[in-house]
């Protein structure tokens, strides 16, 4: 018969036993103290996924036996290992930072604001503007009274004409259900990864990468499983050492093609094993194509294989020189596109009402998509062309806006450095390569400034480079 | 000396342990189950903050013995309560969900669908657009190629225009860097509660208020602490029921005066307590000030409370007619602004260039906003004298859109189905109490419509309620 004393005594004991909890995790991090004293000792790195991934499936095993959400468990663990990574990160002297692209475009900017005149090679905004159909179809929006709240998922007419060009263009099938319309690409990826991952759950990102991955998955707690990809084997990502990684913690892979900053395409093969290997392993596919309109070869959609979890992101911003407009979208199963339209309703409702409609507007553009296609394409021809002239390696990009050129073959070349020496002395920026991972020997050119600007910024680069 | 065979064994201590810990949980989790059964057999409430405060005091003291972070312990403590109530939340029968605003919402509009005219009471967008001063401005400034990319934290220009307007009119001394332009005030709202509490800190809330705020805790795995404000009372907190639920995990006091439901604008001496105490245990104050041009009487922002720590967030969609703009602001210290800005960074880069020039221009407006509150004011008054014919019970509004009556005095009285049967019956859409909190015999009157719907909204209501 429950009562007040059985009621009083239940609450001690969890009392005790919490507290119990608290002793094992300080004896824990202590624990994990002394293991990283012993790793910096032995020059080993502070994260080893093998063991963490040990770890991992002993915790599965305990939340089997007692009861305890699998979930949970794991989420647990990794809110122990993030406690005892930050724990020693405090004690350990930060000392030098890498240099960000954001650094970098701060001191550019800080530059202007003295007087200096700097070539921006680092943005990746072309310098051509939207269609002006576009700027009229806003304009048109505004008067017919078109700035109200729209549904989270944006207004059915722009979703059943991206689900309508979708489909013909990759030969699918996709419902305006499964499109929401977001505040450009970026908010795309935000969602999607906020809706996949719980906090202590992993996503694996293949580098060089945009970092706006790595920071979602790290704003929202999640934990980031790198993958390197490199020059010498054409940027392709190995489909083994990715499987090697996954685990019951893995929920997304994440993949950009045409890829910021490579370039690379993957072809259908290869794109086909990726797939092959999510299905089996039961994660789902984040795929950014927002450059895709920007393909110089064949280019696949992850829309094009029906069977695989997937969310296909894409953005008005690349194609129709609509950056500033903020607007794009993802395209995926029902389920995940109602719970991207949740994230945004509770983050800010929804795209501005008017700007759906110049999107509606901007789908008609098809010419002028072409055409700016093929001014990138020129360009990052005479950037190639330029960068083989100064003897550097790189691939020769099948899409995208940008060259990623190797600048010294020497790892310990600080391209950071490079950067910063280029801004200061020849009012040139570009990209340090470590911006996109471990690239510290690599830079970012971006083709979205006239070819005049493109070649004086690229002479300057010689004179430092000599 | 450290060595490979010290590194195992540390490793294996540290798997070991970690499964205790899980071991420990399971038990937690089991003994919580009971506690809740017991509980449940005795009437008593599910969630008790007295019980937890004592619970959290034991954990600060484990934490200070073990040697572990104190904001780590109660973060984990708060995960514990959160799995416990998730665990047998599941195992309850769920059976009777209250009707949200939302769920209206969609049924109105599946009947409109159908062909049904439906009276909208329940939404919180007025009626009149922007001024047409604004919609030249969002053109010109497409035409003049503002449509690029900005800084994350918006325009200087705007910045410096919304720190001028918020100074003046507080008689105080705000900076530009003081100020972040965000997509709505909703997003505000969002980056706000995202920058100040990590998972299991703790927020309170003071009800009833705008879902957001609980949704926005809830979806970064904060705790909502709930407290109650009632109608008898005239809406005004009580101080010392807030000052017991504070605790080394509160980091908010989330207020919005006036207030959505409402109407309550909190006098200067209840937001001086207020002030008091969040500074006096070292809390931040979330202000949500979009109604802030709709105060029929005086009204004092907390920004005229300089010392005290403070978030400010307001809006052009209510002030300006400028819903579908998707704009709103938030002012804060130099820090905090920078946290905020990061998360839009992360989330979408910023808010589309050419409207933060229509923000510009709407900033002119004065006499729009003036004459804007003058047409809301008179149907609140409107509606206050039809709800006093019908004797209803209600606080007449000291700003705002809305009206919040008591439907019946009786507590059990189900507004929600009221709500539905109104909808059904009668085709009038009002939002239930219970979206707003522990309030089921009330619902939300929205003056957003012109006078004659409303009075015909009112007449339908008349008749299901005899």
């Amino acid at each position: 018969m429950p009562s007040e004393s059985e009621l009083e005594a239940l609450r001690k004991e969890v009392r005790e036993i919490t507290n119990e909890i608290i002793r094992l995790i300080g004896l824990r991090l202590s624990l994990a103290k002394r293991i990283n004293e012993v790793k910096r000792f032995m020059g080993l790195p502070i994260i080893d996924y093998k063991v963490e991934r040990d770890l991992k499936s002993s915790v599965i095993d305990s939340c089997k036996k007692y009861n305890v959400d699998e979930r949970f468990g794991l989420r647990l663990l990794n809110l122990l290992i993030d406690e005892a990574v930050r724990a020693q990160k405090i004690s350990i002297d930060e000392g030098k930072k890498a240099i960000s692209v954001i650094d970098m475009f701060v001191l550019a900017k800080r530059m202007e604001r003295e007087g200096s005149k700097v070539i921006h090679l680092e943005v990746g905004e072309p310098d051509f503007g939207p269609p002006k159909r576009v700027k009229r179809a806003t304009y048109d929006a505004i008067s017919k009274g078109y700035t109200h709240y729209t549904e989270p998922s944006g207004i059915l007419n722009l979703r059943e004409d991206i689900a309508n060009s979708v489909s013909e263009r990759y030969g699918i099938d996709v419902s305006p259900e499964q499109v929401a319309i977001t505040s450009g690409g970026r908010f795309s990826v935000y969602a999607s990864i906020l809706s996949i991952l719980s906090p202590g759950d992993e996503a694996i990102v293949i580098q060089p990468a945009w970092p706006a991955y790595v920071d979602c998955i790290e704003a929202m707690r999640g934990r980031t499983i790198s993958i390197k990809t490199n020059l010498e084997e054409g940027w392709r990502p190995d489909i083994e050492s990715i499987s090697n990684l996954i685990n019951n913690s893995t929920k997304m892979i994440i993949i950009n093609y045409p890829n910021n900053p490579t370039g690379k395409v993957l072809e259908k093969r290869g794109m086909k094993a990726l797939v092959d290997l999510a299905m089996e392993r039961n994660v789902t596919i984040l795929s950014d194509e927002v450059y895709s309109n920007y393909s110089f070869k064949p280019f696949n959609s992850i829309l094009e294989f029906h069977d695989c979890k997937s969310i296909c992101v894409s953005s008005f911003s690349k194609s129709y020189g609509m950056t500033g407009f903020r607007i794009g979208y993802a395209v995926s199963d029902v389920e995940t596109i109602r719970k991207i339209s949740r994230i945004q309703a509770l983050a800010f409702t929804s795209v501005p009402e008017f700007i759906q409609y110049a999107a509606i507007e901007a789908l008609k553009c098809k010419d002028d998509v072409k055409r700016y296609a093929n001014i990138i394409r020129e360009r990052i021809d005479m950037v190639c062309k330029t960068l083989k002239k100064m003897n550097l390696s790189y691939y020769e990009p099948d899409g995208a806006f940008y060259v990623f050129p190797q600048i010294s073959k020497d790892r310990s070349f600080d391209a950071g450095k490079f950067a910063l020496d280029l801004l200061k002395e020849k009012k040139v920026c570009v990209a340090p390569g470590i911006t996109f991972g471990d690239y510290p020997n690599f830079i970012r050119i971006s083709a979205c400034q006239s070819e005049n600007l493109l070649l004086e910024g690229l002479r300057r680069m010689c004179e430092v480079l000599r």
